[in-house]
């Protein structure tokens, strides 16, 4: 679309975008206050861990529901419509226990520029001055907190009626995302330990895969054919929905991957190079172990994950990514992916409005620093 | 009811038993298979997790889907019936997922028999060589797969369809056990660590509502009523399920600890006193905790939950469990319980079959030595 029809039609996404996010908002907010009613029948001691879920659902830019949103009202779905709010309200609750767990698994600990879940829990044993050990406290508080979000993912899910029941193809998406994000997710851990052993050739194929299956699915294209499925779109506009928001995905991780190694920590709300001491085998990563001279691959194999890499050191292996060009090969896939997806959105058949909204979170998903 | 009754309707329940556990078991098998189909479609590289599942849920009494079950018979379900085959997957999957997560939490190693999953995934990593660190690995790995199992066990129980959809008995309550679960298990850690500053004098008040909603509801009280609400049973006959089956699951998960500390190894397939050295503050060592001289309470305070904790040291924390009447205390407990369970079954307006049945599940609930 030209920019042009794109400037007229801005306001009125946006106006729509907020209707959505607060109705979303009110909701996950009703939802969670009716959890924390059961929870205080079990004991008020128990009450942190739907107060750790509120708060980190607070945050984030709800880019899985607007796409949900989005996909369902180019497929002919109503501007308001409890539907379409639940789901967005089981994709954040998703991602948020997906966020939860990947946060223990690699050591992360900030979220959302606040404490990660673990991390919370653990600062509370500190300063309760509690027994044994807050590291493990913490760990085990938030498997359990990552486990409630997960249920409680599924149980507003549910919640969205007949459109989501057995035997629907929104309840197939759902399904199949869950399994995908998950097998995605070990992946990405498995090749943190085995990659190293295997051929340095496939790595950016492997990393590729990863990104596809531990992200790119589940931000953008599962989210999308979701909403389009809640409203009943046929099967060739899943289709090109798919065709749309996969491309969008994977640059989108793309952006991430960069951004995990060369963003501004005061706007990406992490430490500078985070990704290198937690070891992600990312595409960019992958693109410099192929690309660089091999004394220098030796070094990045050799610090990646390593949790006390200096900062020295990260700017040493940043200069190694930049010089042997894997931080323009990953650019040039961003540019190549951004084009796929942004041919497939021409394509699509929906309202101008709707193309206008996947238009512009697009572009914010590609374009951003942080 | 009297043991003529009993021994003459045995035959019967174990052949119903055992036609519903050979469906559970083909209707499991054939949804992992599913799933493993799926994952193949990721990459080979992830079958491992799918393959753990299918290990672990291989065995396990099946006591869950078995209550399950006889709670639908009881409430005029029939003899073979996909819906109630498919709830007893969930629940199994359910119980799955519970013991892999609650595994990583208290560092144990073997579970029914075999290595636990996060161990078997760091025994995968030492037996391939990988890098970084194993136990790092496992962790992670089993996290996911637990997660895959939560998410496998709901997908199973939408797929039993109307009678579990939005709104039903059936959904409410496998909601209110997943959130009552994860509560409990937090209070669970939450007491080994924030217990030892609190009242002694309450210690026994919150163990018992720490088993309460960390087990019994969900080993017992929980299925029943899923089977009772699958068959359409009135509201009456749900509440006398709950009158039967929570003190029921309240001495099993008694006679439960009592196992952990003075169980057989070689029938329970644990270590001896391995709950000692997890530091589990049951009812058993709350009462101890209560009921001894300051000077042992006090040793016992400072070794539960250390890893390391010896054999002599094991059978010092035994002896003073025996001789302050902890022991005692807590048998008296399991006997009160289990008559609160036995009086109810009496009441309980359900076929000769399914009392027979629930009789029997009672007894070897209660009566076992693993």
């Amino acid at each position: 679309m030209n920019s042009e029809t794109s400037r007229t039609l801005l306001p009125s996404v946006a106006g729509e975008q907020t209707t959505y996010t607060e109705a979303l908002t009110a909701e996950l907010a009703s939802f969670l206050e009716a959890q924390r009613a059961i929870l205080a029948g079990v004991s008020a001691d128990t009450l942190p861990l739907v107060d750790a879920l509120r708060d980190l659902t607070r945050g984030g830019k709800r880019l899985r529901a607007l796409l949900c949103y989005w996909g369902w009202r180019g497929a002919g779905g109503g501007r308001t419509d409890t539907a379409v709010v639940r789901a967005g309200v089981a994709l954040e609750l998703f991602q948020a226990a997906a966020l939860i767990h990947d946060d223990i698994i690699d050591r992360s600990d900030t979220r959302r520029g606040a404490p990660s879940v673990h991390r919370r829990f653990s600062n509370t044993h500190g300063s309760m001055g509690w027994h044994l050990d807050g590291d493990r406290f913490g760990e085990g508080a938030a498997i359990l907190a990552g486990d409630m979000c997960l249920s409680f993912s599924e149980e507003v899910f549910a919640a969205v009626g007949p459109r989501t029941a057995h035997g629907t193809t929104a309840r197939a998406i759902f399904n199949r995302m869950r399994t995908e994000v998950m097998a995605g997710q070990y992946l990405d851990i498995l090749e943190e330990v085995a990659g190293p052993g295997q051929a340095p050739g496939s790595a950016v194929d492997r990393a590729m895969n990863i990104l596809r299956y531990k992200s790119a699915k589940y931000s953008t294209e599962h989210p999308l054919m979701l909403g389009g499925a809640l409203a009943g779109a046929p099967a060739d506009l899943i289709d090109a929905y798919s065709d749309f928001a996969l491309p969008l995905g994977e640059a989108f991780q793309l952006r991430d991957d960069v951004l995990g190694v060369f963003g501004d920590p005061a706007i990406t709300g992490k430490p500078a190079g985070d990704d290198l001491r937690e070891g992600k085998r990312t595409v960019l990563i992958a693109q410099a172990l192929n690309l660089a001279a091999p004394a220098e691959a030796r070094l990045i194999t050799e610090h990646l994950g390593q949790p006390a890499l200096t900062d020295a050191l990260v700017g040493r292996i940043r200069n190694i990514i930049v010089e042997s060009g894997a931080l323009q090969a990953t650019e040039d896939l961003i540019t190549e992916r951004s084009a796929a997806a942004y041919e497939a959105l021409d394509r699509l058949t929906v309202d101008g409005l709707s193309r206008a909204a996947l238009d512009q979170l697009a572009q914010a998903a590609i374009k951003r620093t942080a």
